[in-house]
């Protein structure tokens, strides 16, 4: 079955191309003389006249989110993951004990960082798939009171596609020196239960939780863990976790070498490519010593469930949900959706005494969607296209159906209708009316 | 010159004969009896008895969130638009006294909510400039601390088109009664200055927030007021004007004779067509003694700028920003994202006693792209297409590149290139280095 991923009649190579001319006016205009330096506008005098004579009026009431000299004042700090970066734990913490308001907040605040390459998707769907993508997970932050960042950017030129997250990571960590937790998720990953809270308290002791297997690793299989959800912690191990894993991509004149290495290494990699994906889980089978003490491998929920199963996982938990919100009356009710979280915590209880786990009913976390490369169009052949899509469409809706039920709507079928949305009745769906005891 | 809003090969009908046998589909399905009782899954009677017997033992320490009786527990509450609310800010204050957590906030609660269509754009590159307009304002509203809910849905099925929003501002209020304001922003407006904070304060007597001129509105022009960005206060009065202006929407028997009507109000208007914005300035212009008194009419600063204008601002702008840069060190200090208010409030200052304003070298608050139609790809025959594409490649990369700056990043030519940033040199634009007094 052809893929509904219908690529664009795009040249493999024409995106290349575009780049080099790109990059070639790019100098261009650096050795005309930079950007902001081309022309003497008719403000110039005025405007250098003001700010000088101004100065002395400027109120000094402004400094509650200013500071005195922190790390950023440092010439010598890059945010670049090509520059090393020493101290960061007490730099951080300085900064922290500098800017109370932030500190304040506890260990729980998170950044989302996610995001896609800077240019259009050559399949047709991929950029409408790209902009639901981006609003599941923009609703799931809003529930959660997280942050969220959306990277398009290749920060590092040279680390373009998968490559592209350690930098944009290394980054978000010292542009966020306020937040514990810096969290990728691949665009192609669905919140499929919005009120499901990362269990941050279980990770206090690690500083990456990923999805893996150590098993599968031992065992040489480069599907041991899945780099495509992973939460570091802001710290200096993960500064320098990242460097060791950045120094297997392009930045590395042994890119090709890396790529030789790794099919060499594991049993079930056919490609001779260093990927993101195969250099972090070389780094945790060589070097396990220096990086396994830190890191959770998260199997016990959905922290990132293959696609494929988490589909099923979907339509099975349905039918459990609609007999818990039949049963009690307490999750009929209508709420604020800033009250989401507490009644999740609640459903979490009955999860869990009810015995609702990963594979008994309970609603995966989060769907990813590995191998269906909706902006690429390139799916993977081992499945259909038309799978892909019918399965983002089902992802999408059951989070979306979620957060519309806040607002008193509801998708009848999640999985095949995006357009319509219904009223939801009052105390849908009621049946036996099971309060909880006061 | 041809639009290179390219249209896609759609018949202009099809998208309604789609949705046509959409709604028969759901209709069958829900002659069948409903979405979810179609099945008993073995999971039915496992999940039933175990959630009737643990519901003793489920913890009573998670009502946090949760809270006694509130309007939501009204059979008669309802989201809809079509369906009367009364006393909202009776029943909100309870609300909020029901949720001291989020009352304790402070009037600055404000949800920003946007959104598009439910289905793909009609233009190729539609999809792809929704996301990135989207990314944009999400970075705005991180940057300010609001929230953002984008709404693909349109929850009152017969007001598709502009007319979706009164619905989705209605759902808004009443999902998030814990927001003192709900501000509609259009999908083709791009926040051009992420520093600048809405002037609440300034609002504090007035419900509703609009772009307008009402000497325009006097000498009956459609064009008086643009409600392409609007700020309503969370309350009944704002409930009521949207009651008001929904009733000249598809809602109405009389739908085709508002058009009518309003054709031959406006001098102006050339189309026979009720559009949401012909209706609202309708009201205004009729019914003034009832709704004028609340509505202040924003024009000290760009809370929407028409972008032909408003891309000569950004470009005026540019050179003001990099000499006030130059000239105080302050402006070339790297510091965290979340510090970005306080920068703003003191560049705020300087653009004030500098005496730059609106049309003076400050930078456009938010640029609106009305009628360029990134999504249909039927942009006004006044102007190329093409001008449309660089105008919002300007004002995203404008807005981008405040954002990437608290990365570490820039775009060197804002204007033209979409893909590649560069590393912020340190201190950058340095100069003078007139350091702020102590």
């Amino acid at each position: 079955m052809p893929s509904p991923f219908v690529a664009r009649k795009t040249n493999p190579s024409s995106l290349k191309k575009k780049l080099q001319t790109i990059l070639a006016a790019i100098t261009g205009v650096f050795l005309l003389g930079g950007w902001a330096f081309t022309t003497v506008p008719a403000l110039f005098n005025y405007s250098s006249y003001l700010v000088h004579h101004q100065i002395a009026h400027v109120s000094h009431k402004l400094n509650y989110y200013m500071s005195g000299h922190t790390f950023y004042d440092d010439p010598d700090f890059s945010y670049s993951i090509t520059d090393p970066l020493k101290d960061w734990d007490q730099k951080r913490a300085a900064w922290l004990k500098e800017h109370p308001q932030f500190a304040s907040r506890g260990a729980n605040r998170v950044l989302l960082v996610t995001g896609s390459q800077p240019w259009r998707c050559e399949s047709n769907l991929g950029d409408f798939l790209l902009l639901r993508l981006f609003k599941n997970k923009v609703d799931y932050c809003r529930i959660q009171g997280y942050e969220i960042f959306y990277n398009n950017a290749f920060l590092e030129t040279k680390m373009d596609d998968h490559w592209a997250k350690p930098a944009a990571i290394r980054a978000s960590m010292l542009a966020h020196p306020d937040k514990e937790w810096i969290w990728w998720v691949d665009s192609d990953a669905v919140f499929t239960d919005m009120e499901f809270r990362l269990p941050l308290d279980k990770y206090k002791n690690y500083n990456l939780v990923v999805n893996g297997w150590p098993d599968l690793i031992k065992e040489r299989s480069w599907l041991g863990l899945n780099t495509g959800v992973l939460l570091f912690r802001n710290c200096q191990w993960t500064l320098d976790l990242l460097s060791a894993w950045a120094s297997m991509s392009q930045l590395s004149p042994d890119y090709d070498k890396w790529g030789q290495i790794f099919k060499a290494t594991f049993k079930d990699r056919d490609e001779a490519r260093s990927s993101d994906q195969t250099a972090m889980v070389y780094l945790v089978l060589k070097h396990n010593d220096t990086w396994g003490d830190k890191i959770y491998y998260e199997d016990e929920y959905c922290f990132q469930c293959y696609w494929v199963k988490s589909i099923r996982k979907i339509k099975q938990a349905r039918n459990v949900y609609v007999e818990m919100e039949k049963n009690v009356s307490e999750f009929r009710r209508r709420h604020a959706e800033v009250a989401t979280q507490g009644y999740g915590a609640l459903r979490n209880k009955f999860l869990e005494q009810g015995g609702y786990g990963k594979h008994t009913g309970r609603r995966p976390f989060i769907t990813h969607f590995v191998g269906c490369s909706p902006c690429s169009g390139n799916n993977n052949v081992n499945y259909s296209g038309q799978d892909c899509v019918q399965g983002l469409e089902l992802a999408l809706n059951t989070g979306d159906n979620q957060v519309l039920r806040n607002f008193g709507y509801v998708r009848h079928q999640p999985g095949n209708i995006t357009s319509w949305v219904f009223p939801l009745p009052f105390d849908e769906p009621a049946e036996i009316n099971v309060n909880l005891p006061n």
